[in-house]
């Protein structure tokens, strides 16, 4: 009798003070569905035994370097080796441990952006589609259910044509030259580590992404400026992005990290010549439904009038509010639930299926790039796609 | 002995069913330094006759054109006849009205934006600079107590040196074609009576005026892209317009009227190097104040920690909400405190003083000229400054 | 022809520093149907006449005693004397006023709470009863449009059956022993110029009143318990009473001065067998509307959507916001359009008669008595009911 | 070298559609702390075996009843038996199970309220104190960061002298008579299964432990008035309790399951001498302080300028909203850490001991019997305190 049992993960950084590798430990086991099984948490062997310990993890499955576990781990059994690949590192340690997993047969959860690059990122693309693994790219927002609840509404068409689009991302953590001092600020901040674009390349793309997501658009056309407000500062960290989406609807981008005094509240709104949604991060367990002759519409998680998308995306009753790691765990489960139903060879549902990939992957990298080009262009308006080749 | 009296008003425009000459009148009025006495309230004579009627002005003090009530009124005693005119028509009939009530040494107040076009503007900004009559052009927002204590506070310091502006204007009321059902969407989007900027001439320059009011800096550069989203339409109804301030601060201004369902929350975020101030009109009396690293503080009208702005343009203490009338009614009450100055050959007090006049007129109409210009063109940025010949 | 003239207010109270004198002033100009034409300001005369000219009066009408302003206006003919008396004193100073212009044929507003006690009140209710003029007591809570529409929505059945009703009033302005310091704090907390209650007297009438408003029930019930929590104080500063209305349904009302930082923000919720209703004062343009089953609704004021008490209750458009001075304003306007209904002898629209009058005066007073009965007894409940005599 | 390992957990309850023993495992095993190992998940054996299927778990460890369950554990070497008991079912189970968890000498998780009644709390309170298993009571909402802050802030002096609490708990969910069609309305509206009280039992027990929390203080008298709105119910569904407390400050306690269309916005507002705290689950993240001369604070959750008690119990950055799971899961988390620091023979840190226990069980027994008896009555205050005998 073939069982089921829970997946085995082994992580590739979420060191000691990584705040994003702790997320994902949080956000993987909450469900019940993924066990940390093995890791390497560090590019310093010793502290990435102490973590080991510290997660009492079997000695012998905590790592000096991703090689040594890939290579482990494959002479185990079947049933006892990993399952997944979870990479939390910096940016530029993204595609080499990606790539590798992917092509021994591992199913790989990726933090964003995807890459360090654009080249990296088409190659790594092209990868995924030819591998075994199936692929999670960990943008996070998307895993919120009311932003679920927004994208199958402007689906079911609830807003009517979609024309006008607001993302903004605020962060002010960055208002001073904190990469000194701050273990965070060093490598984000770092196009070695980072990549060339810095306050677009970190929560940019999520915004970008966000956006297409909910609205199920592409952006064809941008015009981008960034800045670099705090001196000494080497990567942008400020800035906007306008967009031309493929249904002629138009897109106002802003992100920041020097917006002094804000944490975090990324939020959106969108626009249909029918009625209008409204979300935002702080207040993640709401969605705002305004039309034009009648009340505006609060609705909130876990209700009964939701939809299919919004109901399979959450763990509690109405007015038990969830949070980041719950959106951060929707995506976990998700892909959990895809790679046992691949196992059982039935046709995940497709609420399931609904977590970042590849494409997500790709396009925020494209995004990225063209950004930068934007930015250091005189021309309006530049063309968006992506060229795989 | 020289005794004050109320200072006596007469209206052009504001006839049954218009919205914004009712408000003034109510702002004029709240605060007992004005009383209504003359009027031509439509083109119409009997519309004229029939709404002073109704506001139970003397038969007599009701005209069927503004040159006859400028011409009459001339014929009064200087303690009967008006002191000050009201404009509150559509754009188109701004220039002569105003220039004529200025030459005749009357004082005015005008409905912004100044004029239809920047080349009647440059006319008026000189009749204003050599009238003996004092002029205050309408820019409500800035009326309101916590967006003057936004300016005092950034005048003082308290954030730092500006480095990011965010304006939004979103409202949703022309989210169809409505121009044809509905008078007040009818001339607001006809060329001839509102000027060729539809959106960015009504609210969009609300929105510039107040970014240049509470930061006390100006735009140097812009970048503009409108759009017009509804079909049939001759005003754009939708954009964006991109800021470079001459500090070196950047800014994005966002203003619609198709985002379907949005009323009229005006909203604006400052951020500095040392700390960062939020304020949106549907709580116009509270003001956010951000820090890095300690608690955000929300400011309230009608407390006792405020600065000498705020408090000298609140009525009410603190928790008895004050809002757009009021707004309003500042800016008829500090144009009435300055004018009383004036007679008694004092120097009004500085709180006084702060109300909307000729630059931010012949400012807003430059924009609405550059955002034109800038939409038009394939360049990123432009140049932006105000050139009187 | 009987041309409609302005009606002429004279004033007792409202001097220097009077916060609701000059609240009542700006509310009965601001809509153009009422003038100040007479008053006297203050015990003081001297101050009365300072006053008198600040506001810009003939002094001739500028009084030194109610009496003295009773005598002179009504030697005056009828079109040129005062039509209203507005009173906005202490407490303590209500009864004879009021009485004194009703039999003079004045119509009256009043400040609530309606007389310095329970005694007093059952006199001039009687004579209010009996007058030719016309009473208004300012309750100024009851004239939000959002709070009229919350009554005519409960009136319809919108929620059901009313079953359940919180109501509270939180301040915190008294959270120490101002009184000596203090002009306000000195004549609220003294049982000679205010009344036996403090806190209730001042603050728990206007919830109650507030309650019985919306709902449309009346008490018949309660159990109060108050409390003097600033050591020093002769009057409670805080308390609650539980509430059994005629229908069965139930009721918290809460109030308090010593909430410290709690300014002004009154709040009403009422939960029906069908639906809830969400107000408070701070975001009083808003009602928020609860269903079992489904998102709740926000209104707004000055939308499409309202009903027709809240309708005739606006000034501006939605996104427009309209506050405490607006809602004392309706009072006025209200108060002043019945009136002109009656001189035309036509029968006023049943909007306008929508002010609070001597029926919310004795109701509030007999509430004030029956919750220090309460409070002095170890008994839970006790009946509420107004006995005349 | 004896090295940590995960701890054991054994549920009991938590079957299919069992929404609290769903979250109760989401809790336990986010952190990485605990491990579900064995379990009793419903009365009826075959579910029991199917909800264990489904949690992936032994099929060995998943048993027909709770007293197999702790036979065959106790039967398995200690370093494989489960170390906790954690306890999910209708409240009449509570007692049974917990105190043969306890007296075998398991660690115990329960579910609140503690028992069915007082005097089964009384027994097992004994029984808690004289065993060697640790005891944990889940009252999620002391869980939450920005109640922990509340606390110390209040404890530190922060707000003064407590004068004033207000604690409400609105839910809408049994506005009509569900429980005949709704497996969680039928027993927590039956007296044999929830206890006696109904909505008291269910959340009027949150709002009182939460109030004792936060304050640190104790009631000591109390007035209860209850009511079954709802035509057929048993149990009370709506309510009030007065509250006296050791210091002499006074508060209101409201909770209700009729106010249609409320969710579960428990809300609680603290004020002292010197300042004021409010915070409400729906805003979980964010904790206002408000003081007399100044601007209001907003603290919020995952910043620097938290105390230690808020600290201790984040896992995210500001900004990155934390919610209801991970305020269950700070309990089981302080839990297991307080196990583990047992099992090496060190004190916990106090952070880590602050989670609810015995005390909060007893207390909150005690106050559900004294609202019964003083709602019972015609007295309004009667004497509250825990007597063990």
């Amino acid at each position: 009798m073939n069982k089921l049992k829970k997946l085995k993960m082994g992580m590739i950084g979420g060191g000691p003070g990584a705040f994003i590798g702790a997320i994902h430990r949080n956000a993987a086991l909450m469900d019940g569905l993924i066990e940390l099984t093995a890791g390497v948490f560090s590019s310093d062997p010793l502290k990435s035994k102490q973590m080991g310990e510290e997660l009492m993890l079997d000695p012998s499955r905590v790592y000096a370097s991703y090689d040594e576990m890939f290579a482990n781990e494959l002479l185990l059994p079947i049933d006892e080796r990993i399952d997944i690949v979870s990479i939390v590192t910096p940016n530029h340690v993204h595609f080499d441990t990606a790539k590798k997993a992917l092509e021994l047969g591992f199913h790989v959860v990726l933090d964003k952006p995807m890459t360090l690059n654009y080249t990296e990122a088409k190659i790594l693309y092209k990868c995924i589609t030819e591998s075994q693994g199936l692929f999670c790219l960990t943008h996070t927002y998307t895993g919120y259910p009311m932003v679920k609840q927004m994208k199958q509404m402007i689906q079911q068409g609830a807003i009517g044509t979609v024309k006008k689009v607001y993302v903004e991302y605020p962060q002010g953590w960055l208002y001073r030259l904190l990469e000194y001092e701050n273990k965070q600020a060093s490598w984000r901040t770092d196009p070695k580590r980072n990549g060339e674009a810095g306050c677009f390349g970190d929560i940019g793309t999520h915004a970008f992404n966000l956006a297409e997501y909910v609205t199920g658009l592409e952006v064809v056309q941008l015009c981008a400026s960034l800045d670099i407000k705090v001196e000494g500062r080497f990567v942008d960290d400020d800035g906007v992005v306008l967009m031309r989406f493929s249904n002629g609807a138009t897109g106002v981008l802003t992100a920041s990290q020097i917006n002094t005094g804000a944490e975090n509240n990324l939020k959106i709104r969108v626009y249909g010549d029918a009625g209008g949604l409204e979300w935002e991060q702080e207040l993640n367990n709401s969605l705002t439904v305004r039309w034009p002759d009648k009340p505006a519409e609060v609705y909130r998680a876990g209700t009964s009038y939701l939809g299919s998308l919004a109901k399979a995306n959450t763990r509690t009753p109405a007015g038990h509010p969830e949070g980041y790691i719950e959106a951060f765990a929707n995506i976990y489960r998700n892909f959990a639930r895809t790679i046992y139903a691949k196992r059982k060879d039935e046709e995940p549902v497709s609420e399931w299926l609904d977590f970042p990939g590849a494409t997500d992957g790709i396009r925020g990298m494209a995004f990225i790039q063209k950004v930068l080009e934007s930015n250091a262009s005189h021309q309006k308006w530049i063309p968006f796609s992506v060229q795989l080749d």
